[in-house]
């Protein structure tokens, strides 16, 4: 097995084994671009160093060591060597990038002999020190976990000591007794010399940039990028050029164009005499790379052109690293470069415009969850570069928010009158909807994604972070604890819904912009893509923003989310606590037409395009208060007694509500429901048809089937309403089911017959699938990331392995069942990116996402569409 | 398509076209006994009826008309006709016996022409009008919903008026009053005369007993009876023979055997002068058969020759009615007898000894549900017929028990002393385990088949209604309301937890009996059955009950039970609320030792049987106080203050506890945990192996398994930890996994590469796989059945369709990724005779249940192996 290919032996598409600093490393070298020789230890290695137990086997060992006597060969170098030593750098590089989240060690190879005598062969002793200095830092902190910022606090000393600021001000004296100092510290915390073999020192870093490919920030950053855990990274080995040895030496990094704006022109910083980690530390101020120009522009204009000739090869922007030794240029690193997303789709239509990429190429080249941030307001980067974060809970809803924060929605919806606010709450429920509307953005304490206050933020476009269990709230009090410092109601906090992260201070925010080049770029995704993307919308509000985005039709409308105004609850509220149908059906009557009007509303805001409408879903009680109080003043206004109103609450509470008396359950034990429901359905469509024209065709839609008996009773019940409703007038209507428990996929084929459409539910069936609720998940979900048991959260992607194994299943039978059946989703995973593709691959019409999703599905679809066909 | 027959066109076999009734009467035709002429409308015609929209198609009813001309000729009367009439019954006839449950009607084609015509032919007007009075109750009752009762009460006065007290008082012209008055009171209510033309008379009875299949009572003893719904009803028309023509005439019911002891002797009663319904209305106290040989010695002769024959050609106790018209015998049906427990047990033997069945015939007489009555009291019947049901809840836990009711834990334990108690709470929770063990009978407002106290009650055979909504209880205020009725701490309560009814007064029970001809019985079964048979047991009190009734082995051992005992609830409670894995530490260190108790009792009762022990799996907040009183005592033992423990029990609540943080999921939080466990269980094993020597081999079980990964990690604690426990000593000892979450099933061939064992956890995997929670679902199973969506409680019998695709699969699965692998199921479903039918064809190696269970899992395994043969 060959574990090591020298960087000539490699290309540019060899990034699952080289990594992708590796393939790009051996693609520069192919395209006789100056680049220090060196080698590549593969991803394979890694993979068999966790198979072998963390251990880095005599086989690849022997390999590494074989490479680097040619590395001494080829660069006249000796390893170790006084005289004429050659040093090199070890760096991670695995198949997807992960800036700044794995490991590096530059200068190794370095000891006491080699320092002597490099600073007699350069006669730069200042400069031999220095590395050697910070190269006991990185060894120190990367493989023996001496963390860098001790050595830090000796550096300080120093330049105290000397009077001065910058570490260039520091002279080889200083450096030497920093070298001193540094294998002292060492010593007194490890018990041990600083290692001096430089075999040794290689062999150690390379395990541990193994190693560091399970570091904490790496697992979190794949968790949020789908990176799978899998892969492994490649640890290049290079020899060292040196960007500090005098004034004409330095290091800077560079993209092809500006990855903020877009804007076709190189940007980028450098330091002279300067090492990389220089440039990143902001110890110094760098120069622009304009600046180059003026201070070395043989360099320079060698530069501009290798960025030309890069990014011409690569065909995209470049993000390169370079170094200048004694006026010599050498590329260090090169690689597509990271962008917002006003960049990426600035240069997205460049390319195009130049006919450098074709619309497919473009629309490839753009992350879809990226479009988010073009949607919402966010915090100002500077201020947010200097904010603390204090805790992080579910990134739930998008966007940054910044309010002084309040505990109830009432207290919320008063003070929002005085500013902007943020309600903070153990975990929402329909009642806080007012608070939630006035805020700017949301925090709950408990709850996973796809919780109340997660599902109904994300609807409105409100950033929210949900599920933070580090903040201890109390809400009766009017104060929260959160990492030790107590938060009164009124004090600042701003929160980023996009990261999870929360802040007690004031961060500012910038509002979201919509540019011509966003619509251009989604037309072409529209013109690519052949799935459907519909919104799920609960009023004519969201419909509009939903269109506005380019919804094409409703595949989602929770008709309860209507009966929490304050015109409904009270009926309502009558309905629930009615001993009788008659009872009921008064009740049910005086709701009727206000659900008439909810619907003609919607139906207008929609036009011809497919709505569908859910029959009341969840259990009754969410209804009804559960607060002494609440209950004293709802018995008074509905003129029952206390203990009468108790009893009837009582014997509606249940264990396990998601698991309860809700969905079809609720048509199966008081069909008047559905009844009214359907009634008000097909009576607002067909006035609307009556006022407009509009040849609309209403889905209704009954959730939690799980048996082909209850679909045909409650079929039945709808049928037979709708039928009265329109007493012969001309008008299609459509009654399918969700599914959404995991009998109903087990038996789809059956259900089929009697559903004219499959939405599927996939928050509920993955629920189900998983036994796991989402509101309770929040408690362990954290400790199956540590412990590498779930990669992602599986009601924010998909579960391909288990739930998809279901859908699929119901897609199949669904379609033996009835064909051409409507198949679509309106879980919350049809705004997820890898969940759409999924949906797109299984064949579904359709992904229904909350409206400011909507973007982000359409270009999913039409980069699942592209997929496909290669 | 021929939908009617002659008796003399049937045979014995074609029950499920003919019915029962049908097919037995179409046999003794064949035999040459006394059978009155007549024909069955076949179940297709029923089906057809409800296909048509509940209506007699006309080609039925030609088929119908065409078979009454011929029974006319045959029989030389004319059905309608008023000088020589044909009179017949019309009475149901399913495939499986429903005794009582369906619809009769006798005299028909009676009339007042055909009355008067009768009275002359005759000159026995008195039994011409009492025909014809029993003939307009009956139609009234069965066809037109005019309750018998009501004709009752006219009777009643008739007989207050002459001052008599016996139907049989009345003379001819009372009768023939009662027949006007009938009539009058049929016109009063139906605005209509009552129907005189008898071909429509007839129609319409057919269709009302067909409509009769689906009536409430129907239903119910369907639903208990595993009988399907779509079967439908036969209908038998047949001339009729008069038992009330005079003092030379009467009727009566026998059994070939006596069916409550089982004795081979005739046994029976009989009236002169009557028609069937008064030897069941109880009017007049009917004679014993054996009197028949001196009233009338040669009927007797001829009825004790038939009977013989009819024993020895069905092979099988025989249940017979007959009628003797002015000295002629005639047999109107047989069949197979139902029989108590005893009389089945001592009739299967007696077959057999005689050489009539083989022992594998004996075996597939008796119902296993029915030893259910060997192992637990009964109501006295006499008692229990004069007693008035209030309400009914769930069948929980079978047996009878009385008591003075009370509404917690504590009184139920103190008042215990004084006499039988009942606990009556809304659920029970693992706190109040000592009010249960010292109740006779556990009756809840809350909960289904599997929750707490069914659960709970059946492990230890106590009896339990459980879900009894109608119950409104008031714990705190010691009262309970039911059907209007207000019951105190202290009063009386009687409850029948073989049918769930619930009675407000003091029934007497007698005690259990096991006999003899049980253990013969059982040894037959395990003779012949394949399937191993073990049980759920937590203590060695249950283990050892268990092997007493068979037990072959612990299916599963709830180790979370133990945790509630008072020794034990307080360390419990200190490693809840630990901040750090140190002190939890600290706490399970406590709990080891008594947990090494718990299983060695275990093992030892056990012996060298297997043991399945279950780690933890209720989620923490089980563990802890809810109410403010108890929380603050608590805090006072704990010395923490009472807001901090609120906190933490706050942090704890659950939304969906059943979805929640538990199971495996509290092992990869804490796994601290499963080590405690794992080591409790491997040492216990040791020290019992040292002290005894026997080779023992504990089989450990993660729970709530839904990921590979989830297993390999807990697993990987486990194994440690035993390792380290055995230090070398030989013991050998199995890791596997319930199959309890619908994923679990889909991916189980992972699964099994990494478990030696799957054990099906039925109940949840039918919560999940259905989406409702087992303790909630009592709030719409009701209206489910009512509404015929579910035929039965997806708790007590498996669900074939759904859970059972999701059983085979991970069956074919796991055998697929493991070869050889150990499976069984350790839900509930491992007690229900169809269920382990399932279990069988399945192919798993065992099935689970709680103790009282485990003769009925055996007799079912037998029957299951047999039924495979054929």
């Amino acid at each position: 097995m060959k574990y090591v290919y020298k960087f000539s032996e490699g290309k540019g598409d060899m990034r699952e084994l080289l990594g992708g600093k590796g393939a790009n490393l051996a693609e520069m070298v192919n395209l006789g671009l100056p680049v220090p020789q060196g080698f590549t230890v593969t991803t394979e290695a890694c993979t068999r160093y966790y198979e072998d137990g963390e251990f880095v086997a005599p086989d690849i060992r022997d390999q590494v060591l074989e490479y680097l006597t040619w590395l001494e060969q080829n660069s006249g170098k000796v390893f170790g060597g006084a005289d004429n030593p050659l040093l090199v750098s070890v760096r991670s590089g695995s198949r997807a990038s992960m800036p700044g989240m794995m490991d590096t060690i530059l200068n190794l190879g370095m000891n006491d002999a080699v320092a002597d005598g490099m600073a007699k062969l350069t006669g730069n002793p200042r400069f031999v020190y220095d590395s050697y200095r910070r190269f006991i830092m990185m060894l120190s902190d990367v493989v023996m976990e001496l963390p860098r910022h001790d050595f830090e606090l000796i550096i300080d000393k120093m330049k105290d000591k000397r009077g001065v600021k910058l570490d260039t001000e520091l002279d080889a004296e200083d450096m030497k007794e920093l070298v001193v100092l540094f294998k002292a510290y060492y010593k007194d915390k490890k018990g041990t010399e600083f290692p001096q073999e430089p075999r040794e020192q290689l062999m150690a870093s390379i395990a541990a940039v193994f190693r560091s490919w399970n570091n904490n920030r790496a697992i979190v950053y794949r968790r949020e990028n789908d990176i799978p855990s899998d892969w492994g990274t490649a640890v290049n080995v290079q020899a060292m050029v040196f960007g500090n040895m005098g004034d004409d030496s330095g290091t800077g990094v560079a993209f092809s164009r500006n990855p903020s704006t877009g804007e076709a022109k190189l940007y980028g910083e450098f330091l002279m005499n300067a090492q990389g980690e220089d440039v990143v530390a902001g110890i110094r101020t760098p120069q622009t790379i304009d600046q180059l120009r003026d201070v070395m522009p043989q360099c320079y204009k060698q530069f501009v052109d290798i960025v030309s000739k890069l990014e011409k090869h690569y065909k995209d922007m470049q993000d390169m690293e370079f170094t200048i030794e004694r006026g010599q240029l050498f590329m260090l690193q090169t690689r597509n470069g990271k962008r917002t997303a006003q960049a990426a789709l600035r240069i997205a239509l460049e390319m195009v415009k130049d006919g450098i990429w074709s619309k497919e190429d473009a629309l490839m080249k753009v992350d879809p969850k990226q479009l988010d941030t073009l949607l919402h307001p966010q915090f100002d980067p500077a201020a947010l570069k200097a904010a603390k974060i204090v805790a992080s809970g579910l990134p739930a809803s998008p966007g940054a928010a910044c309010g002084r924060v309040f505990f109830t929605a009432a207290a919320a919806k008063t003070e929002a009158a005085n500013g902007p606010v943020l309600l903070v709450r153990k975990e929402t429920s329909p009642e806080d909807i007012e608070g939630m509307i006035a805020a700017q953005g949301i925090l709950t304490a408990r709850g996973g994604m796809t919780s109340h206050a997660a599902v109904v933020a994300r609807g409105m476009g409100t950033c929210c972070v949900a599920g933070c269990g580090d903040c201890i709230i109390h809400e009766d009090q009017g104060y929260m604890t959160v990492g030790g410092t107590r938060v009164n109601a009124g004090d600042f906090m701003s929160i980023d819904g996009s990261t999870g992260h929360i802040y007690i201070e004031n961060i500012p925010t910038a509002e979201a912009e919509i540019t011509g080049d966003f619509n251009t770029f989604m037309t072409w995704a529209d013109e690519v893509r052949t799935m459907k993307v519909r919104t799920n919308a609960d009023t004519p509000q969201d419909a509009a923003q939903a269109v506005s985005f380019g919804a094409e039709g409703i595949g989602l409308t929770r008709t309860e989310h209507m009966f929490f105004e304050a015109d409904r609850i009270g009926p309502m509220r009558e309905m629930i606590l009615s001993a009788s149908e008659e009872e009921r059906r008064k009740a049910l009557d005086k709701l009727l037409p206000m659900q008439v009007k909810d619907f003609e509303g919607i139906f207008t805001a929609m036009g011809a395009r497919p709505v569908t409408i859910r029959l009341l879903d969840p259990p009754l009680h969410e209804f009804l208060p559960q607060k002494a109080d609440d209950i004293k003043a709802l018995a008074k206004d509905m003129g029952v007694s206390e203990q009468v109103l108790t009893d009837r609450i009582d014997s509606l509470h249940e264990f396990n509500p998601m698991m309860g008396h809700r969905g079809c359950r609720l048509a199966v034990s008081y069909p008047e429901i559905a009844e009214m429901q359907a009634r008000a359905i097909i009576r607002a469509a067909v006035n609307v048809k009556r006022a407009t024209g509009i040849d609309l065709v209403p889905e209704i839609m009954i959730p939690l089937i799980g048996d082909v008996n209850e679909m045909k009773f409650v079929k039945g019940i709808v049928q037979k309403a709708a039928e009265e409703e329109l007493a012969g007038f001309g008008l299609k209507y459509m009654i399918g089911t969700m599914i959404e428990i995991p009998r109903a996929a087990l038996i789809a084929d059956e259900i089929a017959k009697e559903a004219e459409f499959f939405s599927f539910g996939t928050n509920d069936l993955t629920q189900m699938t998983f036994g796991f609720s989402r509101d309770d998940a929040g408690a362990f979900l954290d400790d199956y990331y540590k412990r590498k048991i779930y990669e992602n959260d599986p009601f924010a992607r998909l579960d391909q392995t288990g739930v998809g194994q279901l859908v699929k299943l119901a897609v199949e039978l669904g379609r033996k069942g009835r064909p051409g059946i409507k198949l679509g989703i309106c879980g919350e995973h049809g705004g997820d990116p890898s969940s759409v593709e999924f949906c797109f691959n299984a064949g579904l019409d359709y992904v229904s996402c909350s409206p400011f999703r909507v973007p982000i599905a359409r270009l999913a679809a039409a980069q699942a569409k592209i997929k496909s066909k290669s």
